[in-house]
């Protein structure tokens, strides 16, 4: 039997309620399947780690998270006591860059009991790639003047390594779905960096012909999303457009606190890790009533990237069952605990 | 009585439809109320202006257009034969900036017979400002090495004139409506740009303590565009994000086709221009059937701009009369024509 040694980091807030209710759905699912188990180890980095050493994760920590075979982990920030930016760029961000996860990957999908807030939605299932490491979120600018005429500007840098990966992922991806990616792009209103995309985009889809191909602005895109999402199959953005398209795709699913993500190191040389979109939600935290489900799901594209899309497929099924009985938190307009959900999404499992 | 001299750009496509219904009905609203007149000067700029002549609008356009009170522009655009960055800097964005309309204005407002495609829309109506003229749009930016080695830089420029400017006229338009402005910003992932338009909106917002102030991040501000519109006021935004969210509150209304826009030049030392969100649709031009809602909103803040907020009310009531009664375009789900539907609005403004 295969084991997966997993780095776990349950983080602040509710984070550390839903990390362990994803693990024993997980632990179920495997167990049920027979061909691998994990073992799961505890890193109690965070916000309150950082509050006691004034890191959020030790020195070493990166060489530590590089020993395991995938990470996990919960939600990160205490807003009212450590700024978000170290919060964020000390542990979250640092991740993402130093184990050179370049892919983020998040889904958006109508779920069986689970109203969207759309009027009419029809079936719309995507899957939003999204550069993980550069573009707008570069690293890179300043301040000249001060007073009346300080300016302030940024840096947004795009290589062609970064650009062309995060493509070609989408249209690999496309390839074992419905055969569409889309590109989201500005470049009628950002003529440097957006003509370039579009350039690599043109480029990289030259090589997958069999794969139908549109490019969206934006704007135009976002208000797609929300008039015809059933159009999408995979959207392939950069940094920053993947961040407002994937919030969006929560928004139309009914509720951002259900949303997974996976940022993934594809070449398999370093740890991915797995995270849900949603926060540390520190106002309903301690209470036992947060929604386990964004962290589950998030369990379920880790099983996915590991191989075992069967096992991944039973857990969303048994999500959308639990959504279908009305076995909901507070957040989604049910009255069950937290769990609550755990203990029926593992009875569905079966 | 007073009389307002027009430069009218119709430019292409449907704009050259749509924009003669609108100023029949300005017309028929100053005729009614008596105070004002308008003095309408067609010019005939754009893509067929373009084929013939090999520029968008003559040499000395941006001199002819200081020369009258304000600008009310339709379309401009024919993709297949103009490329995008030709008709946009040529025409559009060069009047933007060299006629300093500094501020663009978009509102958006669940209208009375027009079904949203949220399910259980309450009633929102928010106006997102946004600042028009640098940030992520800043013509700057190159490109280093070449093949595999490529890379791409774009410059985002923030001042803080521009920005205080911006924010300055969004406080200024809460204290006129419901006292309530969100910054949109996106300081956790954007690390030169966001922070001081942060600081920016902190020390603009000590000035109007009378006013409500949020701030929140772009990607989870567009989710809440979706899950509870009616919780915003005045949005103030950057030049992209201001574009992204404007999209998306002409998505939640029910169409973009309706959404109505304005570039201001607050100071008045040059006219400003009135022209919708949408494009100018080839598709469906020249067959009498594109949708005028949104060049005759336009108007309408166009009257409110001069001072006519009365006359605009008007206009907006006799807009949601005709939809409430059906009289819709085929791109509302209708079957009337551009002609019958102005004839309506025409008709309920009395
Ligand atoms: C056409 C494009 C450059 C423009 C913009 O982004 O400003 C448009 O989307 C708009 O919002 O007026
Ligand atoms: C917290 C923030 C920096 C982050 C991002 O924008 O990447 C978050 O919004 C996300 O999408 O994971």
């Amino acid at each position: 039997m295969k084991t997966y040694r997993i780095a776990v980091i349950p983080g602040d807030g509710i984070g550390k309620e839903v990390v362990p209710a994803a693990i024993k759905v997980l632990d179920q699912a495997a167990l049920l399947d027979g061909r691998f188990q994990f073992e799961w180890t505890i890193f109690p980095w965070g916000c309150e780690y950082y509050l006691e050493t004034g890191k959020m994760m030790p020195d070493n920590g990166i060489e530590l998270l590089k020993q395991y075979d995938q990470i996990f982990l919960g939600a990160v920030g205490m807003p009212n006591l450590v700024p978000d930016h170290v919060s964020l760029w000390g542990l979250l961000i640092k991740i993402r860059r130093e184990l050179q996860q370049f892919i983020n990957v998040r889904p958006a999908k109508l779920l069986q009991g689970l109203p969207s807030p759309l009027r009419q939605p029809n079936d719309f299932d995507f899957i939003v790639v999204r550069e993980n490491s550069e573009g707008e979120y570069a690293e890179s600018g300043g301040r000249i003047h001060s007073g009346q005429d300080e300016v302030a500007i940024q840096n947004a840098v795009f290589t062609r390594k970064g650009t062309e990966r995060a493509m070609r992922y989408a249209f690999e991806l496309a390839k074992t779905r419905n055969g569409h990616v889309t590109s989201a792009t500005k470049s009628n209103g950002i003529t440097y960096s957006m003509p370039f995309w579009d350039e690599v985009f043109t480029q990289v889809g030259k090589e997958y012909e069999e794969v139908g191909q549109a490019s969206n602005h934006i704007d135009t895109l976002a208000a797609f999303l929300v008039m015809k999402p059933e159009n999408f199959d995979v959207i392939v953005a950069s940094n920053l457009f993947g961040d407002i398209l994937t919030d969006l795709g929560g928004a139309i699913m009914g509720s951002i606190g259900i949303a997974p993500a996976a940022n993934l190191n594809i070449e398999g040389l370093y740890p991915s890790m797995f995270e849900p979109v949603h926060g540390s939600a520190p106002d309903i935290a301690g209470q036992g009533i947060a929604n386990p489900i964004g962290q589950i799901w998030t369990g379920k594209m880790m099983l996915d990237f590991l191989g075992y899309q069967d096992v991944g497929t039973r857990i969303l099924n048994a999500i959308e069952q639990t959504l279908a009985r009305g076995i909901k938190t507070p957040d989604l307009g049910g009255a069950a605990t937290l769990q609550e959900v755990t203990d029926a999404i593992i009875d569905y499992l079966t």
